[in-house]
């Protein structure tokens, strides 16, 4: 588990104190004996006696900044006069807002945005429905739609708190990919209502990302959604993570010099995310899974499994050797560990016992199914979903340029053949030269990723015949 | 019939000419004899023998504006290269976009406003539902819901095609009240549907704005969400229109010395506005009302009255002495006619029947129900709903204002006192000095209105107990 203290931990104190020589650094050493990293410290005001500082500290945990402030304020002739939580003070208000993008200044400006002229446009609309694509938002607006109900490792939160979390998703499309994404939490959880609502909001709409939804309605509400709308419908949580995934083995094999056909995978957790990795795999020619859930390795015949159609569908598709036993069990001859599942379900002994370079890929955030420290010296590559290791495998890296790329060709959906071009635009940020046991796969903050997924999203749209805007642009992706 | 050239039907012309003294004063001159009103011209570039401008002119029509161009292109020596719509022009691509209010760019800031800090965030807001008034874009967030049934004056002409409008009105509550709108347009004119769209959305908005949905679906569904939601909900083309029209009644009586109570009026029109509007000046304690719609004067017991419940209800609680007629008949006697309805209805000859200092508000748009010129002399006040002429009524007045009052309240509606107290702020921004007859109402850029709205509404909201939030903060109004 770790103990660094981080970002997302981060708190402001305010604290007020006399002007001696040697007290701010008095302060510093109690904040480092508690175990703070310190950051900033901001003077704020000097007055005859006393001074103002404002000091930003990392720490671990809510209850240990909580300890870190009560050990400041013990202090002799010190006063906290007020301090706050950082990820809290940048969440008041919300983190998206609307920005006009032409004046409505002047009465001309009106006259043009607004009524009278306004209604030319509409006409113009109402006479080619395909016109909206232009003259409407719809050419670079998406909906991240959730119900709330499998909200990152918090389970079924709600709509008003998932929120936090949408907002945070459609500021990384606008970030990494230029795409307006607007967060819409319902507050439903019938499958067919949330069919229902995708569909009729969608004129306004160039796309849906489905988030955090829980399985098994996550996958109905999807299938319905493609056969029924005209627009892209990804549910993230499944095929973005599948396209990162898929990145990440492209090169770790490359490295390691296996062929997907021969590789042979563990996939820990058998919900969304691990079917979805499962099925794209197997289309990037991956032959041999072996599934395990909470019960153990699946296999055909397991008692309890044909209620859950993503189970069954896993057992009657992998395993074909019918191995039984636990993930323990399972390690045994992988070349390769899958986790999407929970915190340390793995041990050193099950990576040992794989084959000769093993890769691991501990995607369970934040605490991995086995921690890197653990496995260095045993594996050939190792990767988690943290951005603290080497080697994150992070969603961001698909979603943005991906939809990007769908959006600028006006695309009917997202097919196989884009989430393959996204796949491999990935893996190919990195040159030959570069590849290494720790980089497999290219920052978040590599400006290239989104460039390069949108350009072979495009281009794989045109292909594939589902765009509705046949040649790239000079503009595209300069929103 | 207004044949004035307007920005509206403005277009840019891209012209090649010879570089011979005299060249351009031609072109000017060519565009004058066309009707068109000319903007600016601007040097693209300069060649050998050639020069390029772009020629701004504003035009009465489409039809015009293509007049305009084939006249220039038919000059000799002159090449028009291409030219533009300027209100086309500005709608590509939309006229919103989403922007985010806290940086992205670094690993701390991910950490903060999305994985692993986002959910700590989550989860406060999970422990109480409230804090996403504070947490979430709620706080400044409303929908602009439509189902594009009665766009402006062009009818039902589907969601895509009232994306233009619904993005224009999300434009003025950004500039004017500084809330974010974001435009929704749903393919369904189901009222039941509508309905519960807007009760599953509403976890993400912090109010909704109904706009263009035809009556009497519009009474139905607004009347089902303010039961169902505890958010403020408001059809503006019912309820601002009202609140406008009142604050302009409140002007024009005060100017000509008469009491409410004494009122004589002919509300010709009656839709959603005319509905609207009657209702809310009853309740400032105007008592006679004549009501007309196309076949005449609305009276009980009316044929064909009594399947729709607005004329049934307008039938039963105006027009006590059971008058009978047209429209013209009506006139007789009035003093004030409130047109909600269509171009031209009325004749000079009609305002003459009226008692003496009438008051015309005639707010057909963009051709009112008789035109100012006509009246000029003949009236102590004329009103319309256009901007180039003195007195107009618009509703940018009242809905910036209004909603970004009860966003600061965190208001669970909009009730009866707020809108009250809206449509005496916007009257109260003219002082006794500046009232007069060509001024009885603010320009729609005087930035006094939207402030005096909010802070009236914020505190009529905590007055009558539908505040969540009771103090007004400095910062309300600034975002």
């Amino acid at each position: 588990m770790s103990v660094q203290p981080s970002a997302s931990y981060a708190i402001t104190m305010r604290v007020e104190h006399h002007r001696e020589p040697g007290t701010v650094a008095k302060i510093l050493t109690k904040i480092g004996e508690m175990g703070g990293s310190l950051g900033a410290v901001d003077l704020v005001k000097t007055m005859k006696d006393v001074s103002w500082r404002d000091f930003t500290v990392e720490c671990t945990s809510s209850e240990h900044a909580h300890g870190v402030v009560a050990a400041v304020r013990a202090m002799e002739g010190i006063k906290v006069r007020t301090w706050s939580d950082r990820t809290f003070l940048i969440h008041l208000g919300g983190k998206i807002e609307i920005k006009n993008r032409v004046p409505v200044k002047t009465r001309d400006d009106l006259s043009m945005a607004y009524t009278p002229g306004v209604g030319r446009v509409c006409m113009a609309i109402h006479e080619d429905r395909e016109k909206a694509w232009k003259l409407t938002i719809k050419q670079n607006m998406i909906a991240v739609v959730s119900d709330g109900t499998a909200v990152l490792g918090l389970g079924d939160i709600g709509p008003e708190a998932a929120m936090p979390v949408m907002e945070g998703k459609a500021m990384l499309f606008k970030e990494f990919g230029g795409v307006d994404a607007f967060p819409i939490c319902v507050d439903t959880k019938d499958p067919d209502e949330i069919v229902e609502i995708c569909k009729v909001i969608s004129p306004t709409f160039g796309g849906i990302n489905l988030e955090d939804i829980s399985a098994p309605r996550c996958f109905y509400i999807e299938d319905r959604l493609k056969k029924e709308t005209d627009i892209p419908i990804f549910h993230d949580d499944q095929h973005g993570t599948a396209v990162v995934v898929s990145a990440a083995m492209i090169n770790a094999t490359r490295l390691t010099g296996r062929k997907m056909e021969d590789l042979s995978i563990v996939v820990c957790g058998i919900g969304a995310a691990g079917v979805a990795c499962t099925k794209f795999l197997m289309s990037m020619g991956v032959k041999n899974f072996i599934g395990c859930d909470r019960k153990g390795i699946i296999y055909e015949g397991r008692e309890g499994i044909e209620g859950n159609l993503a189970k069954k569908w896993y057992a009657e598709n992998t395993n074909k050797d019918k191995r039984k036993g636990t993930v323990h069990d399972a390690m045994a001859g992988a070349d390769l560990f899958l986790g999407v599942s929970g915190p340390g379900i793995i041990t050193i002994d099950d990576v040992k016992q794989m084959n000769p370079d093993p890769i691991i890929f501990a995607m369970s955030n934040p605490v991995p199914e086995i921690m890197p420290e653990e496995c260095w010296g045993h594996v050939a590559v190792m990767a988690t979903g943290r951005s603290d290791y080497p080697n994150q495998i992070n969603n961001v890296l698909c979603f943005p340029g991906l939809f990007r790329g769908a959006l600028d060709a006006q695309a009917s959906c997202i097919n196989e053949e884009m989430k393959h071009a996204a796949a491999h635009a990935i893996a190919d940020c990195i040159s030959d030269e570069e590849l290494g046991p720790d980089y497999i796969i290219p920052s978040v903050f590599n400006k290239n990723v989104s460039r390069s997924v949108s350009k072979a999203v495009h281009e794989v749209a045109i292909e594939t015949g589902v765009a509705r805007r046949k040649h790239r642009h000079a503009h595209d992706h300069q929103r």
